[in-house]
């Protein structure tokens, strides 16, 4: 139940400010010759600290691979890898710990488990997705030959109106926001600065667009591409929502409308479908949409209970993002990129 | 790959135009004393001819069990079960068997397989979701304590403006397109009785309720509650999107309007959340949104292709239905079902 | 848990005394033309009343395919399938349902699950075992390069003394017993039809022989070739021990006895390894024995209880095999093809 | 593929001269108190260089925790561990990298994947089993009131040849080689120092016995206890065989000879049948015999073949045991109850 994908799997471990996270990825080929800088690169994409806009926070995020690459090369065999935490300030939890902070797991894990490390939200840290990021950056390697890009396409009511065709994204990490096109990151920026002094916080939305993939990958029903997909983005903390192809816009539309017309090359006239029909990668691009809530962790006062069932107040504290997204754009990529590559191994 | 759940678990077969589909529960508690009038309740729900708005297609859908039953009573063992196709009308498919249909699985089955089964869209007919009704009804009735209700929220743009906590649920199944609110129910109606008239075909919106779940369902960090919700949903046929809680509405809200403030006895002054935090049930209702795209069979003429990339023109042909969500809701049910009883045969 | 096999998989129902058993095939490859017959051949090598051996239980075991098969082809989709129990009697089963049979499951089963279908040991029931027959027979097909061959090399205390090497598979059929060499088969036939008289049961061993079994399957460390087939033999009703190469012989062997020698390509001098290295195919031929117990079902009055801890006597009555070993020989072949096919698809 | 168990799961990775090895332990269940001592102290029983009988490789063997555990209780989140390898002696591993050692996983490895960390074997050592034993030492403690014992039952021809009811199982530990009995253990010692003088190699048994398992435990047919416990046994590197209750001599006794016959409670006057029946656990010891081969590498010139299929001949060296057997006492134990918990929490 903590392992995602059937042929590449991710298994994973690790608490926020325990000694070190990490994972065991199986199923990776045997003979791949992996680009270290790439790996790190999107853990650096991904880590505290990166910009003005993310939190203070400092992890080096400097990942050791323990196992399964041999020379440089992967050898077949389980890799497994920790991430030490660094960051871990003797900081006083007494507050957290009787604590329950709203729209936090802190309530669901202590009636599931009865314990929780509370330092740092434990496991349900989003530290938890630096692990993600080593083993999508290891599947992006193996499907080179897939081009996944995932930009920041909405922070609160800023949306990046145009469409995906239209943006080049080269220029995704041409500013700290993520998003392609250079006014609305600009605009989506000044929100975020803006929403921080404010001591409030932003969600957002992130668009994820996946080119060359192959025809055929999907299972027809229950391990659908999409649903695969979904699994795998509902399982990033924040997020309260996915939809792919047209996706909820789709539903006021006419079939006359939505249907995608066949060209003679099976290729299709318009891709509203998604690149996928009947759970099955139909070769076109598939995009999907992602929806992050507003960061819970806000620096205002909040009313909130003890363990005990006591009022109190929560008073504000600590480093924090004030908007996910941006960091969350490689964290979508890392895990398309294990889904996909996951089926491209069950095909193969 | 062909399975659903992890401790009940079921397993599927069948085309559309087959002798028979069906499939196996597995991890069925034992003891439990079923109600099959309300399991073929579910199935007649689902079944096509139920209305003048759906398919004339016509199916008995008598679930016949195979196994797994004594004396009226669930025995752990393995519940097998199959549904016969009655309606395989002897009907002429050489069109379709060297075409490829605009936005069905078609093109994508043929490329996969390099063989299909091509009689009513076979393996990739929404019939196998007569399969998830059995399945799903099963799982209502172990977590009996638990309150399922899905209604349609949206047809084309007709959208049942009131939250679900003002509707009165006992009203779904008094009209046929199964909204509650019987003036949005009218209009939704007299959307697709016109559209029907046009040969064209609609999308629209389930929304499903939980009640009463108990608190600690869901795992952490892979198989979060909502994780699986939104695997299971992304596997219905005609499914583009998924959110739940706030969803998409979330990513435009601040930290401060969004988080859920604990009341005394753990429950939330407000949802937003959507019941769900960390992954793991907090108590509070359950309630998520499904989008489904238009039906894509039309009743007009539609350019497309040959298997062997020859332009055609699809004729208009069949009994289909103009829009698939009333008939979807129980499916949605039936798949929440099978998720909460997963967690929770998991948790006990 | 009802399940065997990663990707091609089996997950079975059925009792003995129930409407039908069957199963469900997944990740079966499409455009296998499937030999029907050697299907039903298979079937009709396992099935009671075949010789004056076995039971005089009647069965036809006539399997119907119900999905997946299109035109005589797989699909690639689920291969659903039915056994009917034809031999249903209304016996009177007063007495088995509330005795447990001494080395049976009833009294297993009925504190398990609280409920037990006693009728012939419900799902307890060997005749489980004809639906693995079934995807054993699909699997040889799609393995056809690879050459398995089991028989019955030992009954009670008379064994086959000669190796596999100097034995005539061709053979196997041409008596009741299943056993390759005449000699030994009279003698096995003599035991058991003389233990037949006596109202006794018999045990005895399978060996199986699997050749041309391509280099490299089987993963090194929890899913090693030789762990699926110990699981697999395991499955079987009456077995209590699995043993490769050479087994329990090779605890006396020393280092410089047991080792295999290679050859210059690759092949080796001796085969005490039983083609396996590391968990993974060498190419040489895998052989592996399987111990049976003797049926539990004797034709003697034996001491027992009842489900309220009463003292009883089981009185012999019914119709019960002697010896289960020579319908076992084509279970063994089946589930031994499941095995291997699921690391053939897995490596491919 | 890398992973045992079904709820409570291990996913190890991990070469033998690599960095570290290790693993994620998930399901464990939350508000464990560990008891460290006890797993370290189980891992010294494996570790190398504990006894002149052993190889004189030095490990440390230390575990070191990073998550799932917080002050000194399990969280019920996974528990990610490393081993790491102190012994990485800079050694000229030139030979060995392009020859493949006889009966050892050269072959295959380098077949199967094109490229092999050659060093130590690199993940088909059996250092692999320190993980093991790590799991299975938080296993023992989950179901302390389960008592497994483990002992070795023959080395070579030298057989204990008491039942196991007649031994002291709190001398397992008395001796080097562990067998409780002290006469038969003097044997084997000098049999093992024998053959160490010999240059050459020994195989043996090992025995288990798992008392106070609770009635209940096991499926019936796909995940029978008896297949589960098999297919761990046959995991282990050496292992060639395995057999419970009467095992391989059931096979030659009459159904009246081996059944057990039920006492009033329940229980059962004999207990050939090894604790299980149809799959399931019936209260009575669980008993099984594991079968381990020689040593492969023995300190003599062997004939081998190096990768480009040269005849050359293979020169002793290193530091080896002469018979594992004492070693994988431990080992069986480990095994035994990671199966065991994993259906216990399943029943739970």
């Amino acid at each position: 139940m903590n392992t995602i994908g059937n042929i590449f799997r991710l298994t994973t471990f690790g608490e926020s400010h325990g000694t070190a996270i990490g994972g065991v990825i199986d199923g990776c080929p045997a003979g791949i010759t992996l680009d270290f800088n790439a790996i790190q690169q999107d853990l650096d994409r991904r880590k505290p600290g990166q910009s003005k806009l993310t939190t203070a926070r400092k992890e080096d995020d400097k990942v050791e691979f323990l196992s399964g690459i041999f020379e440089g090369k992967t050898t077949g065999t389980p890799i497994g890898f920790i991430i030490k935490n660094k960051d871990q300030k003797s900081k006083d939890y007494s507050e957290i710990k009787d604590t329950f902070r709203p729209s936090h797991a802190d309530f669901t894990y202590e009636k599931k488990y009865g314990i929780r490390d509370y330092r740092g939200g434990g496991r349900s840290s989003a530290r938890e997705t630096a692990n993600w990021i080593v083993a999508g950056a290891i599947a992006k390697q193996i499907i080179n030959f897939i081009k996944i890009d995932a930009y920041t396409s909405s922070v609160g009511n800023i949306y990046c109106l145009k469409p995906y065709q239209d943006l080049d994204f080269t220029k995704i990490e041409s500013n700290i926001v993520r998003c392609p096109d250079a006014i609305y990151a600009t605009k989506m920026i000044d929100l975020i600065t803006k929403t921080k002094k404010e001591g409030d916080t932003l969600g957002g939305t992130i668009t994820c667009v996946v080119k060359n993939v192959p025809i055929g990958l999907g299972e027809p029903v229950f391990n659908k591409l999409q649903a695969n997909l979904a699994h795998a983005m509902l399982s990033i903390n924040a997020v309260k929502g996915f939809e792919y192809g047209a996706g909820f816009c789709s539903t006021t539309m006419k079939g006359s409308e939505h249907n995608d017309i066949f060209n003679e090359d099976g290729t299709t006239q318009t891709n509203l479908s998604g690149g996928i029909q009947g759970g099955i990668s139909n070769g076109m691009d598939i995009y999907f949409r992602v929806a992050f809530k507003p960061v819970a962790t806000i620096l205002k006062p909040q009313a909130t209970i003890t363990k005990d069932g006591k009022k109190t107040i929560l008073k504000p504290k600590g480093r924090h993002d004030t908007c996910v997204v941006p960091r969350a754009v490689p964290i979508v990529e890392a895990l398309a990129a294990m889904v996909l590559v996951d089926f491209w191994l069950l095909k193969d």
